[in-house]
């Protein structure tokens, strides 16, 4: 059996007293949110997950989806538990109120997102998909379209889905061959089949708002040549009730590693009726506010598995009986010490906590400036944010799942031979965690989003948003008594970074292969000093708050001890990271290709 | 569909050019071991792989094993197989021509297992356990045992199972509770439940020969009292004939992430008849003899699938057309450039290029070791060659697992999403590389067998037979032209691993819960240099053989190019390992146990 219990303490602390959640107030529109009102979002949420969500998800991945006929069916009681789900509001948390949404900051809805996550991954898919498409649509739309398609989509009762793959085209949309064919009367029948299609097909919602990358017929060849299209399974009538059955069949589901509560789906989409969304040849553009959404709440996805695979792990380490302490038994009254006594053990379950609280406290930040961006009334201070949110879009999808990855691996392993087995959950996680390095893009193409479009943008802009305010805290925070054993790592690891950015900065001008053959590793140098960055912050609050914090004290303890494990045992790979940099890219572009 | 052909080039430079089969001819018992003969051995395997084992990989994956009152059938075509594989005598290829094996050494076998493991891993397990249990059996039982078991084991009609586990302990092998009651005949009566006994029960021999682990009525308490027995599935007759069935009951299988194809077995043994193997209370040392080899045939499977994954990447890395290279497209004529032109791409099958080829040449070493233990007459070459396997075999176990994991889920992502889904194997080679990290000891147990048995051996003896090769080939080779920039890096890294072995024997020493803490860590490192060793002398043989090797040049240009790669981009990973492990324990094991 799975266990997951909500990690509330941590995620107030990340709101409240690590990011602070007072400022949210005094942006427009988010003066109702109150502390206490957030904590009792977060509050019933991490009910919902683990009455309504976390129960179903080792019998979803047990039983799959099933295909028949064009019609999918999700597992056993995820029915029942979409149903709670969007009675609860739990679907527009973050959406306008204008569309009937909750107007929820990203700075909560991201930990309601991570509960999802770990309760139940596949089951999270659908609404997560769902929110993207409200954001493209709200961002790209008509009025004619968002009055008609969001206030259901936020409610729940219709869902969203991305068409963006095609057999010939994953990463390179530049080679969608789904054509759009205007129509007299303003709209385009569109002909094509995509693959990987999540939720594409299912039967939770009653409706299913497809968002299709094609060609207009005129359309130059390449990704200039592709725009976005809306096209419902369900043609609504003008009074908003569903109509006659769109031109659009999902023709198979695939067999996958891992979440198998959610359907990948193969579909055909023949003449079927859409609506051009944002400018003809402009698809991408608006398809990125999607994809960028999606990369940040996949970036969540790694966390939320790190965490349930960190808590389980604790769990049987506590309660493993397995040979005795290196230092004499701790417990000679039992046959054995339990497993948590050792220190490799100790090693697995510190680098969890310290990857999964430093990514929730990245993440927290980056969910600050996304309600910058959008509810800040100064232009400067929106415009910061939007740097920062694009800076760390590529870090946090890849560094996350590729940390949450390798946590759910090491949960897998504290478990020895029964994590191996199905029982306990624990290879479910690794399963699972698996996909978020790939989909919306594969890390490795998060990783030349870094190097080739963010550093360079506006002259390294972007960077500054980041640079700044740890360059001004490493200052500020030298000679602090109990923080400079912190900061001196971070100061080293941060050196690392200015240099590894000036290497590929400079002969990435000259040699676009010199950034490419440094990007993933650079992406992972950079997200380690952010974490790293994170950590001096937590240790820093709890320095602060400790003495008077009663009961609370151990809490605070361990975000010091933890930070300090992450500064000792985890940082040091900047080292190495920064080592294969500048090697550059000879030996990785040297053996000629006839020779693999 | 997989696709695997046997590297029959590497593993023959790997025998012939990198470690000399020369040597062999020269050891007792090996006189006809020509090249011939072994070049012909490995074709004839690579045959038996691609025709035979491969093709049966995907559907023993889809369709598993299934149990039903007792019995485990394994998936379909496994019999037809596996009576190709015993006919053709390679069950026996490595056992003693007195038992009516082939004799082989170890180096030739080591092959033959990497190729089985590429194949079909699930398949070998089965043989792969017999092949312990004859090495156990043959250096602890009785020549009576020997000679009434082993010829079938030889031949491969009766298999091997291994019985340790039971559901209150795994590693720690004290809290073993089967009771063996002895009997006037001599023999002993054996009760007790085993679980995650693989291969415990097949369909695919007649007989099965478990080595359980049980206590003696008079034993003591812990690992001293363990006792290791034979307890055949069918009792033989006097003549060999199987006689009735003994008190030996599969009662249920394993639901796992992979190996499918391989039953992992729940076993009840109720008055089972056995007979002692070795001492009384001696158990554990000749379970040893079993699980030495076993490691070093698990570490074998990490590279097995390493390989079979970075065969696989690359093909698709070749075929499929997603994007242009950054430098400009490559193919203009096509839609868009194959995807092994991304520096990215490049980086993912480099890093597996280097990994399996560096571990084949490692296992390579370690195998002629074993045959050096076995066949030398000198003793103080037996006994080198004794301090060496000992030392490296938990580096094999761990390293190789560890390594063959990642590249199968590099090889995974270079596919992307279509990795990710059932068709191409990719997810099942990620899924049966997983088990390999914690069977046969998990990795973190491996890691504390490196440092609390193998450093401190006999003051620190078992390391010089590491240590000082390398030490002499460094010296030797630091002014060589070619071999310069390598070698450096080497140096650099070795230094590393010096400082590694002695800040760990003195705090280890002080205090055991240092050595905890820095052990896997430590192995990692060791592994490493180990890894960076081999690369430079297959730089050597490379440098030196390419001149006169006409069409074969571009082979030893290839050798020189992943050296290269090795050396600037994986080895500096030293670097961080060292970093962390003289960071100490304190971090590791700061945290208050009840603060997790």
């Amino acid at each position: 059996m799975q266990v997951y219990s909500p990690p509330l303490r941590d995620m107030r602390f990340v709101l409240h007293e690590l990011h602070g959640s007072d400022v949210l107030r005094t942006l427009e529109g988010l003066e109702e949110v109150t502390p206490d009102l957030i904590d009792a979002v977060l509050d019933e949420a991490g009910k919902l997950v683990t009455e309504v969500l976390a129960p179903l998800n080792q019998s979803a991945d047990q039983e799959g989806c099933t295909y028949e006929n064009g019609v999918v069916r999700t597992p056993k009681g995820f029915k029942e538990a979409y149903k709670t789900f969007i009675e609860g509001g739990w679907n527009g948390i973050a959406c306008d109120p204008q569309y009937g949404g909750q107007g929820l900051p990203a700075s909560v809805n991201k930990l309601v997102e991570e509960m999802l996550c770990s309760g139940n991954l596949a089951f999270g898919i659908c609404p997560g998909l769902t929110h993207g498409a409200y954001e493209a649509l709200k961002a790209y739309a008509s009025d004619d379209l968002k009055n008609r398609f969001l206030p259901k989509m936020v409610e729940g009762v219709w869902s969203g889905a991305m068409c963006l793959t095609e057999p010939q085209c994953g990463t390179d949309l530049g080679l969608v061959r789904t054509r759009a064919v205007p129509q007299a009367d303003g709209s385009y029948k569109i002909t094509g089949n995509k693959i990987f299609i999540s939720a594409g097909e299912q039967d939770l919602t009653e409706n299913i708002i497809h968002l299709v990358l094609a060609r207009l017929p005129d359309a130059p060849s390449g990704i200039k040549g592709i725009s976005l299209f809306l096209v419902p399974k369900f043609l609504p009538k003008d009074d908003g009730a569903l109509g006659p059955r769109n031109g659009v069949l999902c023709t198979g589901i695939e067999h996958k590693m891992g979440i198998h509560g959610s359907s990948t789906c193969q579909m055909s989409f023949e003449e079927a009726t859409g609506w051009l969304v944002g400018e003809p040849n402009r698809g991408m553009r608006a398809m990125f506010a999607m994809m960028n959404s999606e990369r940040l709440s996949v970036g969540t996805q790694g966390l939320g598995l790190g965490e349930a695979a960190y808590q389980a792990a604790v769990a049987y380490a506590r309660e493993r009986l397995q040979g005795r302490a290196l230092t004499g038994a701790k417990h000679p009254d039992k046959p054995a010490d339990p497993i948590i006594v050792h220190p490799d053990v100790r090693r697995m379950l510190m680098t969890m906590r310290a990857y999964n609280e430093g990514c929730r406290a990245l993440g927290g930040w980056v969910a600050r400036a996304l309600d910058l961006m959008e509810h800040a009334s100064d232009p400067q201070t929106r415009r910061q944010a939007e740097d920062f949110t694009s800076l760390m879009t590529p870090i946090v999808k890849a560094l996350f799942t590729d940390l949450g990855f390798a946590s759910a691996s090491m949960g897998m392993q504290v478990y020895g031979g029964h994590g191996y087995i199905r029982d306990h959950g624990m290879e479910q996680y690794v399963r699972d965690a698996r996909i978020a390095m790939i989909y919306e893009g594969t890390n490795g193409v998060q990783a030349l989003d870094l190097v080739g479009r963010k550093l360079p943008a506006h002259m390294g802009r972007y960077l500054r948003s980041f640079f700044h305010p740890v360059l001004a805290y490493i200052d500020a925070k030298m000679d602090d008594e109990n923080l400079s054993p912190l900061i001196a790592p971070l100061g080293k690891a941060f050196g690392a970074l200015q240099l590894a950015t000036a290497h590929i900065a400079e002969k990435g001008l000259r040699d676009p292969d010199e950034a490419g053959a440094a990007a993933t590793e650079y992406l992972r140098l950079f997200g380690l000093v952010a974490l790293g960055y994170m950590w001096v912050r937590m240790a820093d609050v709890a320095y602060e708050k400790r003495a008077g914090a009663g009961d609370d004290a151990a809490f605070y303890e361990a975000k010091i001890a933890t930070a300090r494990f992450y500064m000792d045992k985890l940082l040091p790979e900047v080292a190495a990271l920064w080592g294969a940099i500048k090697a550059g890219k000879a030996a990785t572009m040297g053996l000629d290709e006839t020779l693999f």
